[in-house]
């Protein structure tokens, strides 16, 4: 039942030599028969054997140096948990020299994040964990990471005409598709709906939340569902504008039937809906914040669509530390799953890992 | 950042004393003042200090025995998800002197479950895991555990009456009341459907079924759903028998719009409506076997609900083996995800830890 390591006494008794013999071949230290070394060599490509490069890096002087970009965030905002995964990383790599140190932008603030990246290449790490701005001023600095020789990986979204180890988040796209699929076959009429989207002025739409429309605008034209869209922009930090917002488009426009919000502040939209008693719309959100969370157990949201955070930047952070000390490779695309909460499975839904 | 596990030496500097000194009080051998004593132990206290046990359990001789009992099952069930599970569960045990084995039963034959048990206690395990079968047989075998002292879990699903350490699964009653939600919340109309079972001539229904069928037919009274249910009842291995009713029910009644199969046969169903070239059938099915995805793939199942098996049977061994070498005790009832897969999220689906 259970299996066993394979220690070098093991290979020693299956090359029927000496422990130390084996020591010799694997260290290319002479003193052993060109004839014993080619049966040894040929056992451990059989039992496909590598060094113990866990202990190596154990005992390894060096200490490494990785740093994690991501947003500026609020307690309850979907990126502390991106953190959470973050420092549980961390916690499992305490044995090895790993310095882990996060540094925060405003992801409203393309200045911010400019200024943030220039001071985390600057002080020259070894791998970088990044939650990507929009694509162009990204791309400036991954180009400055690839002549750094600094490995990065990607999680949350990706960028395109980067070389990052790795990404590890939601299929974007996909997950708009699900949100129309999960809103269109419900058992209701939908006439006219209400697309919010959430910005500082003047400022591109992060990556993430126009690959998310557009994969809802997709599965609407593939079915070819009908009906008038409104599209309205919230300002974070702005209450008044965003209310006045909801009141034209719910108060006075009273054909909307429904509503989805691409980004994590679904609950923005389900609070007004409650405060003003307005039933019957349909409304489909993100991610697993507390309130969104409280909207969708009263039923004001009626599915939330979530993508693993911990997971995302806890394999993140496992990935990078495995190719900075052991050089092995993770693969390139790592979409987390696509979780779908409602009322009657909210309850019984967790986010995090399972062991450790 | 990352967290440093606390030692000896680190005590013995808080309190000024000598490493020597915090060994004698923590093992309570004498030559050391009352008033360091209580200084040491008022430290210990406030940093939550507890000896390390997982050493004590290392250094120890005795080897632990822990018996799996589980229905047998053929490539590609339910149950060897369930098995999967355990093994990883075993592999993390391997320092330990832990010894697990896994016993079959024949889940549609009471006798052979009655067999394996006798068989299994009378072993005299230190733990057992257990996927229950019905009611009133399975008191009888964990009344003979609990005056025998062995400790068991269950998985899967649990029986009343019992005294388990544990219990992980899902939460059977509310799995069926989401598969209600999922079919009837449904841009259709149902006018008739059918609910199909599988059990073995003369037998009980599993205590799981019968729950998720209460669930079901729960949500539909809440909700003052009408139209007619047509019950069926499957056999195992009567392939000719399953095939006639399915003919009956999806031939000759053409009212029927819905079904749904509360085992993880409802691939069985799926590839009739296929093979008759049946279109327009809604149907909802449980688990993550390799038929059912290829069904919910090429869209005649319309939802899966799953229930993390590996997640069950991998905990479950973990609690079981952490009370018996620790004495720690895990939570009574552990309910995993209710985890909904359609046609647009089945591919990011893992259902596997991401760790380890």
């Amino acid at each position: 039942m259970i299996e066993k390591k394979i220690k070098i006494k093991d290979i020693a008794s299956l090359a029927g030599v000496s422990a130390g013999t084996i020591d010799r071949v694997l260290h290319n230290r002479g003193n052993v028969s060109l004839e014993t070394q080619d049966k040894v060599r040929k056992i451990l490509k059989e039992i496909n054997y590598s060094p113990n490069l866990y202990a190596s890096a154990l005992a390894s002087k060096k200490v490494l140096s990785i740093l994690a970009v991501i947003p500026q965030y609020k307690p309850g905002d979907y990126w502390e948990k991106i953190e959470v995964g973050i420092r549980q990383g961390a916690l499992e790599l305490s044995n090895f020299k790993v310095n882990i140190r996060i540094l925060y932008f405003d992801q409203y603030a393309v200045d911010s994040f400019c200024e943030i990246m220039e001071e985390a290449i600057a002080s020259k790490p070894d791998g970088l964990l990044l939650a990507p701005s929009i694509n162009s001023i990204t791309k400036k600095y991954t180009q400055k990471m690839d002549s750094a020789d600094i490995k990065y990986i990607f999680i949350d979204s990706q960028i395109e005409d980067a070389n990052p180890l790795a990404y590890f988040g939601q299929h974007s796209f996909q997950s708009g598709y699900l949100g129309a699929k999960l809103l269109f076959a419900q058992n209701i009429e939908i006439k006219e709906m209400a697309i919010f989207s959430f910005y500082h002025e003047g400022q591109e739409t992060n990556n993430q939340i126009s690959l998310r429309m557009k994969g809802f605008l997709s599965y609407r034209e593939n079915k070819n569902i009908r009906g008038k869209i409104h599209r309205a922009s919230f300002l974070e930090d702005d209450k008044e504008r965003n209310e006045k917002i909801m009141k034209t488009l719910f108060l006075e426009k009273t054909k909307l039937g429904a509503a989805v919000i691409f980004t994590s502040r679904a609950y923005i939209v389900a609070e007004f809906l409650e405060k003003h008693n307005i039933k019957g719309i349909a409304l489909i959100g993100y991610d697993m914040l507390e309130k969104n969370i409280a909207c969708l157990k009263r039923g004001t949201i009626s599915h939330l669509i979530a993508q693993r955070p911990e997971e995302q930047s806890y394999k993140a952070i496992k990935a990078l530390s495995d190719f900075l000390l052991f050089k092995k490779k993770a693969n390139k695309i790592n979409y987390v799953p696509i979780d779908i909460l409602m009322q009657e499975n909210i309850d019984f839904y967790n986010s995090m890992f399972c062991c450790g």
